[in-house]
């Protein structure tokens, strides 16, 4: 398998439909990311201390929401000056890795 | 977007509700890390061997459960020194990451 | 505790039940990985660029999937070398990390 160096990318939300979704639309549609993968967590909290948890199972539009992706370093980097004014500070993670094909 | 040099943490366990809720409260109250977010896995096995597996929809105590946090290296290092003596060895991974913020 | 050196690895699928169950019967018991987790994806793409998404709750077939496992760099390796030919170009991401025992 041929090896290419990518950067792995992390961003944390909460569950609020619209604004992941359109997260995940702009991801596809414009910047053309290799693939972008959403995972719900059960529970969490982020820097402002307030906790988010699943207690009724059809109420879950408060839980912690995890886009990953990965890229190019250069792409990735570019994409993140794009959503710089969307994303809350500290809510973006990255690190180097490795992609197999 | 400024860069902050962080160690980025996953704890497996699976899911006894009292002793995730308990590690999830301490990282909260106690050692205040800036985030934590908690994922359930559908299947997985362990460093013993048994699969554990989501078969009943409402039997979900025996899931595995990632308890995923970042923080400073220093910080992360503390907070491992005290969550030795309660989480199992070969449970807790660790990497170099960058938080944007 | 004890620091180890591993890589740690995650493979990009869809929800296709036997395709991955076969994967994680393999890694438990033929490669007899440390351990294995297997989360589901709340919606995502792939480089097709198709979207998969949970629009029914027991519609989850097409979900994304991922395999999560961890082992030292040369189990990986070989684990890799392996399974080559069953996973899709693109669909296998590693980084190195650290195991705590």
């Amino acid at each position: 398998m041929k090896q290419i160096e990518i950067t792995f990318v992390r961003v944390y939300m909460t569950d609020d439909e619209e604004r992941h979704a359109h997260l995940v639309k702009r991801l596809h549609d414009e910047e053309k990311v290799r693939g972008v993968t959403v995972f719900r967590g059960v529970s969490g909290f982020g820097p402002s201390g307030r906790m988010h948890e699943a207690r009724l199972v059809d109420l879950a539009l408060d839980l912690p929401l995890v886009i990953e992706f990965f890229d190019t370093p250069e792409k990735v980097r570019r994409i993140l000056d794009h959503l710089e004014d969307q994303i809350a500070p500290g809510h973006i993670v990255t690190w180097p890795a490795t992609v197999h094909e």
